[in-house]
């Protein structure tokens, strides 16, 4: 008789956006007259940069010639966009990484997502408080956590990111395996420092952990002082795997690519103390469970390190950036205080108020959707997510609303 | 401190295609002027299908304007896809299969490696001998299987296909929970007959087991009596899921694009004995761990089911299976028995010689390169794989030297 993993039954279903969209719903429907602008999206809204669809159609006529065709491609992604992310986006910034310790894949998702698996299944894990949900999820699924009570995991040590320590959270105390990290922020719009990064690379390599660094929004920060990759940070090559994506930096949410750097020098150890690199692991994984990115998408990703490409996403960002800060101004003008949108297409605005009130109230008085903050985790009760993602004129439209609402 | 999967450490190293490519490199290195030509490789050759080269731009089009944009799409895959699958590979058929039980993936070697995640960890294993590697040794790093003794793991059912039952395994005596077929066979060219399938369905309803059939190569059958898809076998629906690829249907190797089929109507177990659907939990798993197939992707493989795209891919595989049939006459005139290539791109070459022995002999005679048989598992042995994915001239040639070499 077959059986299903039954850790599967211990999820807790989110009913976060289904929620959202049922209220949203009945809104609609009860006041037809009401245009809603959603403002909760994590979704980018504007076209691909000119560089990447010139490589799309280039790439795509590649295919349509026998001499030019490309059939099945290195797992790992072609030298060419390996090549291209380690001399663009570490080399060329002080970071020492080789090509062959970037693996190119589908989505920083599914990366998050899978590289769990490379480890064993009694760890000590750490994760944030709000949460982006894939990596706790994941780990439920795994088999890494005790039932559901009150909403949290047990045998999860929660990293809670509160008003008091800025949605940075503090170092524990108590040892931990595996913590997922990641800045930018996704929900909370937090950036880390210098030197919070560094008291992250000290625990680890004191308790001989692994820090799974997600940096998908690494392309808004705009401090010189806020390091944009964990392996700025001395000594994280031996105890970080790194997190990066071109969906918010170029666009590409639609087009699906993303890639996961695993520094050779990476250790892990068995039950019996002896030491392991990762990479052999991963590349293991990687290689068995996968089977490449698209080759016409990694030459869209390629054109984003080309001159015009770089420019082109810049503008993006810089786009996304100015829409959050016009909301930034709107909150502080109505006393709201509020995270994020310097560095970082997220705003998270501690509303006085529980988050579904709140977001009712939005609804309601402005006809604009927000999303949530105790969506993500407990911490983000009172608060929620506002997303610069969004054309000029919704978010222009959207403000002037819940000014008018809230004043 | 970290600790690593384990089960990884019970892999053995697959070696096969390293040694291929060590032994005719050294042969090359040593014979500049006699050049190689590989028919050992699985992988398609021919430009994409102008059909989906259009859809491509098209699609690439869309995404520069902002009104036509497409950023995150449903995981599962957009409908206008799901709805085209269901229709031309399932209803026109006379196969019940809704939309919302098609799951797009960006490649049939993921859902087959990923699927093994939704059952328990304890499962009794039936995996066939030849076996493409990737069902395997995603369940050893699931900790499915004991230690590797003599090329074998401990604790799998292997399902041996000899020349005895022409390379269709027998159903086993014993009972086992999931079953991994894959017709056509890759590597043996196998098919089954629709008695064989319902054989196996049978097997599985008495034993409450789960079939995972891999009918990746289905679009190569030609004899209206072979099944294309599990689900012509009445009560398929209650104990199959299907696994089905554009790569070699289209030529999509480097273009990545699946799909996988969970019949709502499929069930397994919890250890109280409880009944548990298995479409909201492949659901869970692919909305948790995938992000979507790109949108471009996804509009080429829509292509495929248009009336000019079905012209040009049953195009593309004709011209694969002539290339078969060259093979197959050489192979007779030698008297050499083999398998597959009339409804496969694959042929199975019963040599009466070890398989690396045979393999030395058509690179250092012939200089053609096919794949030890051996390599796929302990029945492969004194069997080479021959694959039909190249150009006309390379199989004229090759077969010339093979017949010369071996007359």
């Amino acid at each position: 008789m077959i059986r299903i993993n039954e850790n599967y039954s211990k999820l807790t279903a989110s009913y976060l956006f289904a929620d959202i969209a049922r209220r949203v719903g009945a809104y609609v429907a009860a006041n037809p007259g009401r245009p809603v602008i959603r403002l909760g999206i994590g979704d980018v809204t504007e076209p691909l940069p000119p560089a990447c669809i010139e490589a799309l159609h280039a790439a795509t006529d590649e295919m349509a010639a026998r001499a030019t065709f490309k059939g099945y491609g290195p797992e790992q992604g072609y030298a060419f966009l390996r090549e291209a992310v380690a001399r663009h986006d570490y080399a060329d910034r002080g970071c020492p990484v080789e090509p062959d310790e970037v693996f190119i894949s589908d989505g920083a998702k599914c990366d998050c997502a899978n590289i769990q698996e490379i480890f064993s299944s009694d760890l000590r894990l750490a994760i944030p408080d709000p949460v982006y949900p894939v990596y706790l999820d994941t780990n439920v699924m795994a088999g890494r956590t005790g039932a559901s009570v009150d909403g949290r995991y047990e045998g999860v040590m929660y990293l809670e990111s509160t008003p008091g320590n800025g949605y940075v959270p503090a170092i524990p105390d108590a040892p931990a395996d595996l913590i997922y990290l990641c800045f930018p922020n996704n929900p909370t719009g937090a950036v880390a420092t210098r030197a919070q990064l560094a008291a992250w690379v000290d625990y680890a390599r004191r308790n001989r952990a692994i820090l799974l660094f997600d940096s998908a929004y690494e392309a808004y920060i705009r401090d010189p002082e806020i390091p944009r990759s964990i392996y700025e940070i001395p000594g994280a090559r031996d105890v970080a795997i790194e997190f990066r994506s071109f969906s918010k930096t170029a666009g590409f949410t639609g087009v699906r690519c993303a890639y996961t750097v695993v520094p050779r020098s990476l250790k892990a150890w068995d039950a019996s103390g002896r030491e392991h690199a990762l990479h052999p692991l991963w590349n293991r994984r990687h290689t068995t469970k996968f089977n490449g990115t698209a080759y016409i998408v990694q030459k869209a990703a390629a054109a984003v390190y080309t001159e015009a490409g770089r420019r082109q996403a810049r503008k993006l960002t810089d786009f996304y950036l100015s829409n959050a800060q016009l909301i930034r101004s709107a909150m502080a003008k109505l006393g709201l205080p509020c995270s994020g949108g310097e560095n970082a297409p997220y705003l998270w605005v501690n509303t006085g108020h529980d988050s579904w009130e709140f977001f009712d109230l939005l609804l309601t008085k402005a006809q604009v959707v927000c999303t949530p903050g105790v969506g993500f985790g407990r911490c983000g009760q009172g608060h929620v997510r506002i997303s610069a993602f969004n054309s000029r004129e919704n978010v222009v439209t959207a403000l002037d609303r819940i000014s008018a609402a809230l004043a």
